[in-house]
């Protein structure tokens, strides 16, 4: 079907916005519009432009019979820092204290707008490594694993607490809960992860990282790479973290259930943007 | 900051297509761009027409003061008929077969691109109910509900079946599993969800349908209504189905774990399109 300019340009927004890390052939392009490809790089100029001075992201074109056109979702670190402060004021809200030193998240977890903004924080931040894959634990990890998969355009696996699962060979490991001591189980599905794969782990909230150093040991008897690893709220109150290298976005640095106070602050996002 | 038609068209295009069913004044835009509301209007024809013409869906104007335009993502039969095909044939593989008559999807249901289309459907069939929520059961239906959830522009809540949450205050049910007879529970948290919400009420899975009509008490419990119920996979073989009205994408007729046999065909989709 023949394109002009407009079409084409509102046609490719929507294919690039849905193909993320994709890199697509020209000859895609000038084919799916039966557009000379000079007229396809001069379309290119013009969405690159505009996504980059709205925050979008931006465009990667490779030359040559093996180049083509990539989308890099990227917030601007001014778009970031409103995201974020924005987050802090929402959580810092006493209503969200729950018992045992946990924050109430369900409803910005159960926010598809509020999850796209996460997931672009962190593919914009994870953009320059090698991730296949993105991990996460049941339940409340799995908002965010979808929304920074769906940017990198790449799968998730969800890793569960319970055995209950029809889903095949499971492997499952124990793990040492950091902040209760206690030693819990943790499954996924054998099929689910292939060897040697790149992984980016995910999860909505840390204390001493005991969740997250399980899902470590379970990559490891994956045969997979741990990538990175990026959760939404950090609790700033652990004796020992057994962590070391994380992305936050928010931090949790006191609450006090007697007196409904809380405080949230940045995480160490900006330091790795 | 002032744009010219194509850069407007980059930007408002990607606007819309993350702002879907919501209503976007077009002093929005014309402020957003410094241009003046005809110039808008044309832009917007433009947008609705590529978006139509390739099936992204399609563009409401509604005039006066109060009116604007509003994004209503939707599938041409064409389309939905290619996308359900493409995942009869995915499904259909033997190897997903799970002792216990069930399929492993969990590798459909960690792919975002995958999970874009089903929400695609859903959202394109469900585009004309009345829906402030999309409710689901962990674990599986998560993603479904985001993807559905995403498109519809509305939040998402999801139903547990453990009592180990650590969300406040929670309101338990008992149900039947319609195929094991079994008495289960559920839970959801009592701030996620409001009296009087209408709420549309997706899964992965439906046999009896037992997980479902669990949700169906949730939600009398909430005093909040079903808008509308939809399966990415019902199975067939069933003595008696608790759920009467409901959409599905595929349906799984026979399967036989003896002989690695395995039967899918399309839903009731298009019953409903």
């Amino acid at each position: 079907m023949k394109f002009r300019r407009s079409g084409r340009l509102v046609d490719m927004t929507h294919y690039l916005l849905h193909h993320p890390h994709a890199l697509i052939p020209l000859t895609f392009f000038s084919e799916r519009y039966e557009s000379a490809k000079s007229s396809i790089s001069e379309d290119l100029v013009i969405i690159k432009q505009t996504f980059e001075q709205q925050g979008i992201g931006t465009l990667i074109t490779t030359p040559g019979a093996a180049g083509g056109v990539k989308f890099i979702p990227k917030v601007t670190r001014d778009e970031a820092n409103g995201i974020i402060q924005r987050l802090c004021e929402k959580v810092s809200d006493p209503s969200r204290l729950l018992p045992g030193g946990y924050l109430y998240l369900t409803d910005l977890l159960g926010n598809p707008k509020m999850m796209n903004q996460i997931g672009r924080l962190f593919a914009s931040v994870f953009a320059n490594r090698t991730i296949d894959v993105v991990m996460t634990v049941a339940t409340k990890g799995i908002p965010i694993a979808y929304a920074v998969a769906s940017y990198l355009d790449v799968p998730f696996v969800i890793v569960r607490r319970d055995n209950k699962v029809t889903e095949g060979p499971m492997v499952s490991i124990n793990y040492v809960s950091g902040s209760s001591k206690r030693i819990q189980t943790m499954t996924l599905a054998k099929r689910s992860l292939k060897e040697g794969s790149n992984v980016l782990i995910v999860d909505d909230f840390m204390k001493a990282g005991g969740t997250i150093n399980g899902m470590i040991s379970m990559l490891s008897e994956f045969g997979a790479n741990v990538s990175g690893i990026g959760v939404l709220v950090e609790s700033e109150s652990v004796d020992e973290r057994l962590v070391n290298e994380y992305i936050s976005i928010l931090k949790l640095s006191d609450m006090n259930e007697k007196e409904r106070s809380i405080q949230v602050s940045k995480g160490n996002y900006f330091d790795f943007l």
